[in-house]
């Protein structure tokens, strides 16, 4: 599945792009008065192959939650049941996430692609939801979780291994492992572009799951573990020293090969950054954009286009996240972020922020007017 | 009107600001981890005086359109009826700040506080508007021409002269005609707020408006002229080097006090900056917040906060316009934009595209659960 999907992901559509520039040019609106947004709407319309691309309808988000080996090294003072906790929170609606999903009209997905801690959480009935032609889809080989409100979160139990093995000792993960995680994602698109999705945010959840994505974002760019690591949820001098040199004795370990993604995956990853990676090669294989949340996002950004270069085409960089790592990445994709704004709270929560100007700079080659049909002259 | 809406404008409220970073610290997220939201979020529950304060909702944008004596000079390439046309435009639903006012709910209120360009629009029935109780508000002293569409964008026509005066040769306004104009901006405050806006969004159209918007600039921060001037529409090289020389001429002849706004107004303004600054005066009057635009609003915002210091605590910066003045009138204010895109618009579209932002840091003070309420343990 991750073959086929890698390499049904082409090139931008240039004829769709070519029309896109042009169209924006005849807009009532000075040539480039739109900065970003000109260029965005021009990228989404070669990756449509249709110009207008449509509008990004049914935004989803998809929450992949992971726990981490890693963290017996000390390089984040929150337990690590905080993860499960937090998977309850986002069921129960009471997250950031949540909270920011309900302003967008985006479905909340949480996948369980690697938790420790055993969910607390009560089976779906197949036959009620068999039913219930209005629930969200489901991944019909997982045990799937709903709450209450089958337009609510829902849950995805697709547990590949209950946390990676800590990095610093022995590979994160197998090889299979990796690629288990990254199949997850491909699949978990496949499903909310099937039921509908026309854009797919990414989330995450997983503490200390920043330490792996600097170990990745230090793998596949080649800048210092010093320059791919931040502070995280806020830690203080002494734990950020350590975990700078956690990521730096993981890469001096495992010389992971930036050209073997999955191996790179396998060595210093995570598995909700292996399913993130899978959920981005996935929307682009449907030529789907996926707008991008913080640093775990970006990392496994550049695990995707290390498997398929032209997965950054369906790229969209939502904010500038204030850890280091995140532009450090963004650099290396040469993708610019929408938003800047200092967020660290990862979620999904600042690529749910930047989905308005996404959908407005489509919005735009939709319905704003043209010099000519308006009566209006130009300069 | 103008000094007693200056009187009713007070500081942000302490003891709601202090309710409010308390909240944030017991929210199901890291300390600090949504960056630019949290300190939004505390000034917005000072401007309400309650914690949390209420969901801007029913936002409206106000469109001040106006023209200018200073077109004579060669400032901008574009014809002055280009003013008239666009505000057809936006009557018709077809520009771009249309497109992003559908997206965001927000209602377009058009003021042609100074046109020089006969519009051609039908004046509105008094009687048919009277037995439609959807329409929308109208200024009940003035003119107003709807579309068919009694829900879509209307024409508030309050012109108090068919363009300013060549401020290279003249002042650009009398100080009546200048409080005239403030007055009208404090009016379709009061107006739209007392219809329910839960936060107004500062539009602008005028073709050549960034030269006083460059002027208000230079006179109220003390920057140079070139340093305030930018390119507007996207001039050239020569009209740019005339732009400055223009905008230098003008500060020479008139030697504007920043200490009286309306002095500054009537020398260097423009009808739409000035109605601008009195709609920002008139949201802070009534503590309801006022989403900035571009550079003119930003200008706009200067002379606001000369009439009152305290009106800051009601502005929030939308997005920082590619236009340099912006940034210099921004830093001055003391107010940090939200999205930066390299927009140079106007009409509003910047102010649009941050209000999910705004929403959204609101939001999260309603609808986050605590970590005490959703049992999610602490670091």
């Amino acid at each position: 599945m991750l073959e086929s999907t890698v390499a049904a992901i082409r090139p931008l559509d240039e004829t769709a792009m070519a029309a896109a520039r042009e169209l924006q040019g005849r807009l009532t609106k000075p040539a480039g008065s739109l900065g970003a947004l000109e260029p965005l709407s021009v990228r989404l319309a070669g990756l449509a192959e249709s110009c207008p691309p449509p509008l990004p309808g049914s935004p989803a988000v998809a929450i992949f939650a992971g726990d981490h080996g890693v963290h017996a090294q000390g390089v984040t003072p929150w337990p690590q049941e905080v993860t499960a906790q937090m998977i309850g929170n986002f069921l129960a609606g009471g997250a950031v996430v949540n909270a920011f999903a309900r302003q967008a009209g985006a479905s909340v997905t949480v996948v369980d692609v690697g938790v420790a801690t055993p969910l607390s959480v009560t089976p779906a009935d197949p036959a009620a939801r068999a039913a219930d032609p209005v629930a969200p889809p489901v991944l019909s080989a997982d045990v799937v979780a709903t709450p209450a409100d089958p337009d609510g979160p829902r849950l995805v139990v697709a547990n590949v291994r209950t946390g990676t093995r800590d990095m610093t000792v022995t590979a994160a993960l197998t090889r299979d492992e990796a690629r288990a995680a990254v199949e997850t994602g491909i699949r978990v698109a496949d499903e909310l572009i099937g039921a509908g999705a026309g854009i797919l945010l990414t989330g995450d959840m997983g503490i200390g799951n920043t330490t792996p994505a600097a170990a990745l974002v230090a793998a596949f760019t080649g800048v210092d573990a010093a320059e791919a690591t931040g502070r995280g949820t806020g830690v203080d001098d002494g734990t950020y020293a350590r975990k700078v040199e956690v990521v730096r004795a993981a890469l001096a370990r495992h010389a992971p090969d930036p050209a073997d993604p999955l191996g790179v995956l396998a060595a210093v990853g995570g598995l909700e950054h292996a399913a993130l990676a899978g959920l981005i090669l996935g929307a682009a294989a449907r030529r789907v954009p996926v707008l991008l949340d913080g640093v775990i996002a970006v990392s496994a950004a550049l695990a995707a286009a290390a498997f398929a270069p032209d997965a950054v085409g369906a790229m969209v960089a939502g904010h500038r996240s204030a850890e280091p790592g995140a532009t450090a990445a963004l650099r290396h994709l040469g993708l610019d972020p929408l938003i800047d704004l200092g967020l660290r709270l990862g979620e999904g929560t600042g690529a749910l922020l930047a989905l308005p100007v996404v959908t407005g700079a489509v919005r735009v080659l939709h319905e704003v007017a043209t010099f000519d049909s308006a009566g209006v002259a130009e300069k």
